[in-house]
């Protein structure tokens, strides 16, 4: 059973385009890590929210992921971009359609 | 950019486990459906929730899912399961890792 992670992001008025690039910019340094099996960016019809819906491995995967010097920098670009994160949620998938290898 | 839906259900006290069993029922359903990108489902800490979180090459894919015989029928063995359901999203999938073929 794999470990998800949904959550929504608010950007500051305005930024939501910004802060989605920011995020597609986590996604492809996410492409060397072996822990992660999905990382997807998303928007919905409410201004400026930003949703990632992540699958890893296990949490310690997820956790790790955020220690190296460059996904660090991304971070502290992206973050005057967010005004606030809200309903993150730890998932525990238990099957179904279309989980990536 | 691929259209996305993530949903709460709550079960019934106690229901949990049949209603996330009926939910992978409905994702072997789906394995037929070229219109189903990925659905997953998922619980969390709260007591009863169940996840779903589902990619769809657009939404008539979607709502088109619906309307056989046999996940009508399945629709209708879940139902007394379910005690709710919320925090239902659409969302527009702008990208990142891992999104299946």
């Amino acid at each position: 059973m794999t470990y998800g992670l949904i959550g929504k992001f608010l950007a500051q008025p305005g930024r939501r385009d910004e802060l989605v690039g920011y995020l597609l910019q986590a996604a492809e340094l996410l492409g060397r890590d072996q822990g992660c099996i999905q990382y997807l960016v998303s928007s919905s019809d409410e201004p400026e929210a930003v949703w990632v819906s992540e699958i890893w491995t296990d949490q310690a995967a997820h956790d790790a992921s955020l220690e190296p010097d460059d996904v660090r920098a991304l971070i502290e670009k992206a973050r005057p971009l967010i005004a606030g994160m809200s309903d993150q949620t730890q998932l525990t998938i238990h099957g179904g359609k279309g989980l990536p290898d």
